[in-house]
């Protein structure tokens, strides 16, 4: 299978692919260099599985689907060598370098799952040699990205026209084209409504600590035409007193069986506030990011990262040396405080086990029932 | 009245004061350039007006009180010049700088309430002559000052036994030693509850966007032997939920007459999740803060920053240019959100319009009434 085609189409004009694979076999995967953007927009070619583990670490490259993207490849990369070697050598490197990518970052199933599905494809075509089985592997990474892309373009029109016309859209970090192979999560319900002809206004969290807001959504929507305002984190629930707000839409990391999301941290004060104001609630994300073996969110592992994330502030100490700061990448919203949740099949809405269970049947592809 | 002696009892050891006058008649204004805090701890020698009119504006010096006491510094020094001229003109430029001076930060009310006072003992004196009138004003505002450090050590003793034992408290942006002429407002009740021998943790937001409870409140916090660990603004309600808050301490700077207040932008986002989960919300603020001119918080007028403050962050353009930042400085907080409000005269609890009118009564020193 071929590499994306991600030009046409894109509701960002003059943004590259987030992620893309380059050449064929002996190719690589090139992504954009979010720690840089907005400032610089440079690409970042891995052409090791360390250089991809530690993009996904150090946030080069995030959103949940598209980690998942990148840890496929990852894989692929992590194993190329064994192209040739028998395959119990090449199953047991397989294996490895599976594990050592789970341990990139803990809360997004998406990538779990994306891991998942290249080591079944493997599995599945080592019968006929390690070449080949390498070979299954990155077609079905291949398969994975084009399958996210065509997803959010699904997300996109399942939620288009929740979007008010003339009202305000609450956004929380990233969820769009940056944090995909295609168009987004949240961003593409806001892109589809655009295509409709619907205004509306979009107010950005900046999202602290790393300013996903600021620097990668408020990017993304001003090069699509949206119209774009960056606010404190602090200050969206004001803004809702005030009445600017008609609707909050998110991404999300992980969605268990009963419908409660992790997303990116300041996620649940967002959903608190807008519960409080009555204002509707929507998180957007593909299948690939529920995670139906969990019954609740309490089961879902939360990722702290360092505390210098917050203490160091673009290269200044802003906390006093010997102070803790405390770290959570992510928290959990209650399915309570959830409006309706957006996926490629549609809006599974109240946020109920019994929805969640029906809009995930069948099972979307796993790695194990592929062809 | 000679200057304040703040150095003994200070809660915070090896912490110059706040602000000082430095000198006689012929002094000027010290204080503390909280800019560069906590990296750099920089006197900042204020010898003319203009001076203290930047250090505002430019959050140099900051919190309510503290405001309140540079302003009423502030115009003497603006005034000292006329010293020898007629009392006509000596009026004419007293009330040209008090005027000046309310257009330094908008919000605060005791900046107007510290100004008015050292402009009616100058008015009380100037029968006695232009230079009897400015060295009334110089001991006004010497009185504002002094004031102010025996009020906060009220307001401490007045909250203290509010701090549960071995809890977790939540507090947001400065409200301590730093934004006071003494021990500051909600931090004072936390000192006073450390000198009763309570057991607490405090988790300060860092509060965008000058990050003045990352570098101001951890700063103070710790030095004073108090635990403290620094959250980013959006984690405080994943907080809440997770159980470790037991009480939400603020400061304000207006108070209206039915007890709606207006604090740093975000403090209404905590009083919103702090509802929700049933967690004590208490303002601590002096009876200054209080506007009993204004029926309720939508008369409070609202400060409007540089949308730079968020564009720029420590030096680096984190959000692309040609986007709009919105940067309110405050944000208000409705009276049925907050549990009590503790000031030098005790707690106001409910917060109620006959709560609050009696507590401020009689009506704290305003200069009109004072000797």
């Amino acid at each position: 299978m071929s590499q994306i085609d991600w030009h046409d189409e894109t509701p960002v004009p003059g943004l590259p692919p987030t992620l893309e694979w380059v050449g064929g076999l002996d190719g690589h995967l090139r992504l954009i260099d979010q720690t840089l953007l907005p400032s610089e927009l440079k690409l970042l070619d891995c052409h090791c599985a360390e250089d991809v583990w530690r993009a996904i670490r150090t946030l080069q490259v995030r959103g949940a689907p598209a980690i998942g993207v990148a840890a496929a490849y990852g894989v692929c990369l992590a194993t190329r060598q064994a192209r040739n070697a028998d395959p119990d050598s090449f199953l047991r490197l397989l294996k490895t370098s599976a594990e050592h990518f789970l341990t990139a970052r803990p809360t997004a199933v998406n990538l779990a799952w994306a891991v998942r599905r290249v080591c079944a494809a493997a599995e599945r075509a080592l019968a006929r040699g390690s070449s080949a089985a390498w070979e299954a592997m990155l077609s079905e990474a291949h398969r994975v990205a084009q399958e996210d892309r065509r997803v959010c373009q699904q997300i996109g029109e399942a939620g288009a026209d929740l979007v008010p016309e003339g009202g305000g859209v609450l956004t929380h970090c990233n969820a769009g084209a940056l944090a995909t192979a295609g168009s987004g999560t949240a961003l593409s319900v806001l892109y589809a409504a655009k295509k409709r002809g619907r205004r509306f206004h979009v107010y950005v969290d900046e999202t602290r600590p790393l300013l996903q807001g600021a620097r990668l959504t408020a990017f993304e929507l001003h090069a699509a035409g949206i119209p774009v305002t960056v606010i404190c984190d602090s200050a969206a629930a004001s803004l809702m007193r005030a009445g600017k707000i008609a609707m909050v839409i998110v991404g999300a990391d992980r969605i268990a069986a009963n419908g409660d999301t992790a997303n990116k941290i300041g996620t649940y004060s967002l959903a608190v506030a807008a519960a409080c104001h009555r204002i509707p609630f929507y998180v957007a994300a593909p299948l690939s990011s529920f995670d139906l073996m969990l019954k609740d969110g309490d089961a879902i592992p939360i990722e702290y990262r360092p505390g210098q994330e917050l203490a160091c502030s673009c290269g200044r100490q802003v906390v006093p040396a010997q102070v803790e700061c405390l770290n959570p990448a992510f928290d959990v919203t209650p399915a309570a405080l959830i409006t309706g949740i957006i996926c490629e099949r549609g809006l599974a809405k109240p946020v109920t086990e019994q929805n969640i269970k029906q809009i995930c049947s069948p099972a979307p592809c796993t790695g194990l029932d592929a062809s």
